[in-house]
């Protein structure tokens, strides 16, 4: 066997250790026992270890030595050994102590911010965030040296393989600079609408699970390799042949349950339409989770929150919960699940909102690792921050600086993402439309095919194929462009419906 | 680290990987989606293959042999060593091509089994019965020389470690002769007492799932690590820290589900109170599948279908159903769930004829394997044998030799177990009433605790310390002895109540 194919061999291994890895943290999240968490986290720090020794080792830096210098590889193949040398660039960059500071600090920083977020104790935090931080600046320096590229770049690239800070910067200084003159705007053009009307729970969760599915299925989940649980923290995970996504039912408001399954669905159907032909491999692995972002935000915010998925929507949603009246026409429906209103909390917030708390936190987290800003400065620093961004001011750390897990895990160079994730997801839409004119139509009648058949076509096959930059030109025509996400939001909010 | 601490690091690696693939098995039976087998099966062979290879390792094989040498250790510690021993012989007896060749064989034969014993349909399973009975055959000769015994007990040995062919035949011989007059003797006299009338259904899923829940709790369950699930084929899975056990609901007789839940309740009391010192170290794992099932047949067996119970059970049955009536006493409800009556499938059997299916086993797998019977005779010799011990005769092979999956998954060596359990099950629960006669004046009462203590003290919390017959011996004072358990089916079953 060639060093390539030795590697193929390697890579399906680790792939089917995290894939296992996966059902457990899944179980974990919807179906252990509260007692059994220790014994959950032996096993998986476990796997972790294997996949990491098998990911770093001596041999497995020799063969891609070795399959660098083969000639014949094709093109998929070429990407897969691309990726390969990323993964492994990362597994390698950073000495196993400082992995294992890393993953300590992190795992306790977490468990404390579990209890100090509720009881909104910013500062027992403080000395364990500190270490958190500290190390996460040495590993993002000893990464930025192995990827040539900038020590916050190399946080970026674990989860957004190849995002440049320059990218950033241009995009999120044009969205701080016109999202809040554009959300006065909005909130000045909804105030002359007509009145909505919210339907009005309770609604049972039986009926909102039986809702949930039956449109899971209309989207194109199959459930014959996948499932929808409930957990405390919706999300999409399993792997690409069993997918199992989870929500949480509010018995008051159906909506937020419903839309975080449509959300996770559209993770789902990235995740089953990899490449077949390359499942287990780098190269049939999603690109990263900007584009990840996009394929959740793309069903449920362009496709799932139009007039005609509403249109369509409607008549089920009745059934469903036997209910009818006016607020549950199509356009009353839109116009309550469309309403634009600035808070606190970036994971309830609207789409045009929502890229102001990415922001915050993206200069705020900058700044941390710059060390141009202290921990004991950073709640002061997002208040101002969200007054500024957003008119709002945190009454408290709880619904401040202490609300998102990330920093508090270690997963700086994260946030990013969602909003990378939004106006891509704007303008692949857009270019699906442009392709096949009637995608909307045909949801308005239950068939999300052409929608599918693109995305599939566009993205979802591709797997790790080509990179960000060159996936985004491949299926829009154009480089990543916020113009479209803009007009996206103009087009939907100060529309008069 | 000295040798013998190297190992211990090593075996808790190995059953940390053994608790992972544990959980991936529940999920497989209880929760995946039916089209994600293959890819659970690729997560499970990959497990496999890392325990393997770390287990078989020439490290290992180092280290045990340093260890052997090492005079400082303690009891605990030189019993943990035994088994270390144990279990690296058996994963080294075998070169790789047999280990891969039998499991692809047992996994075919097993497959084709799924749907040939519905189809009834013996004959296009003799091939592949044929390759797995001769692999097995060489696996036996190659594991009696490493471990000193014979072939046959080399293969029990994989299941009940130690269990020697002269024990088993002297058992099985006095039970085959002694159990078909018993059960003669059984349904003339149960023909001669009050008529019965079994509770009759429906039984709502819910209903019975409330049921077994408080009832196992009351026996000692704690769902703080542990949780009831349904599944297929009922099972106790799961690690000792997170216990998975399942039944399975019929409507119209609960009482089957509720027996199921007591007996897999049973198996996971002894894993909880494994030794915590030791978890994750083989010393610290159950001491086989005999003493297992032992103590899942004290539970439903001695413990749950006495009198005592039932008159405790009894009223939370009629609250449970919210049913009440002259069935529903509890010396009716004894009759009912202690009725005989031979039959031709194992696993509905009685406690008083369940022997006799396994000793019918045990003959023909001995035969089949010294090559003393072919498998085109197999199905006439199970249904003479099936005549000649229980006076019944399959009309077909589907409730005949098809109706046990042991066979066709490779598990030659299996069945001795159940019996072994059995009659240690009786013996152990004498001696616990000997040494605490209120036992079952306490369980009357709902309280379980002097059982478990003893239990606890007796079996579950030496986990491997000692080797079954001394197991046995410390725990009950004397060998391993048929008479209490002949002892406790007169009592039982020829006693007018």
């Amino acid at each position: 066997m060639n060093a390539y194919s030795q590697l193929e061999e390697k890579f399906r291994t680790l792939a089917t250790i995290e894939n296992a890895a996966g059902m457990l943290h899944w179980d974990a999240a919807t179906m252990m026992p509260p007692g059994s968490a220790e014994d959950r986290h032996e096993q998986l720090a476990v796997l972790a270890t294997i996949r990491h020794e098998k990911l770093s080792s001596t041999e497995t830096g020799e063969l891609l030595k070795a399959a660098l210098e083969t000639k014949s590889l094709n093109t998929w193949e070429s990407a897969n050994l691309r990726e390969m040398v990323r993964l492994y660039t990362h597994a390698t960059a950073l000495d196993a102590d400082l992995v294992n500071a890393l993953s300590k600090a992190s795992n306790a920083c977490e468990t404390r911010w579990r209890t100090a977020r509720p009881d909104n104790d910013f500062n027992s935090l403080k000395p364990l965030l500190e270490e958190v931080l500290s190390l996460t600046r040495e590993a993002a320096n000893a990464k930025s040296e192995k990827l040539n590229c900038t020590p916050y770049e190399a946080l970026m690239d674990q989860f957004a393989p190849g995002l440049q800070t320059n990218m950033v910067d241009i995009l999120f200084d044009r969205l701080g600079r016109e999202l809040p003159e554009l959300v006065s705007e909005i909130l000045e053009h909804q105030a002359t609408l007509p009145k909505t009307v919210a339907p009005a729970g309770p609604f049972s969760v039986d009926q909102q699970r039986n809702l949930s599915t039956r449109l899971m299925a209309a989207v194109g989940f199959d459930f014959h390799t996948g499932r929808l649980d409930e957990s405390l923290h919706p999300f999409s995970g399993g792997t690409p042949d069993d997918l199992r996504i989870t929500t949480r039912y509010n018995t008051d408001d159906f909506m937020t349950g419903l839309m975080g399954v449509m959300h996770e669905t559209g993770h789902a159907l990235y995740e089953k339409n990899l490449p077949r032909d390359w499942r287990r491999q780098p190269v049939g692995a999603a690109r990263g989770m900007d584009i990840h972002e996009s394929q959740s935000l793309l069903i449920e915010m362009q496709a799932c929150r139009s007039i005609e998925f509403l249109t369509f929507a409607s008549p089920l949603m009745q059934e469903a919960f036997r209910r009818a009246g006016p607020e549950w026409a199509p356009d009353n429906l839109y116009r309550v699940y469309t309403n634009v209103r600035p808070g606190l909390i970036r994971v309830d917030a609207d789409e045009v909102t929502y890229p102001l708390h990415v922001i915050l936190r993206y200069h705020l987290e900058i700044d941390l690792l710059a060390d141009n800003l202290s921990i004991d400065d950073l709640p002061a620093a997002w208040n101002d921050g969200m007054t500024a961004l957003l008119n709002q001011t945190p009454p408290d750390n709880r619904d401040g600086c202490l609300q998102d897990i990330h920093w508090f895990d270690g997963a700086f160079g994260y946030f990013p993402s969602y909003t990378f994730g939004a106006i891509t997801a704007a303008q692949l839409f857009r270019a699906a439309i442009g392709s096949a004119p009637d995608i909307l139509q045909q949801i308005q009648e239950g068939n999300f095919q052409p929608l599918y058949d693109w995305l599939r076509n566009h993205i979802h096959g591709n797997g790790s194929l080509l990179e960000t930059p060159d996936l985004i030109r491949a299926a829009t025509g154009e480089d990543l462009n916020a113009d479209i996400f803009i007009e996206h939001i103009r087009k939907r909010y100060l529309a008069r419906i």
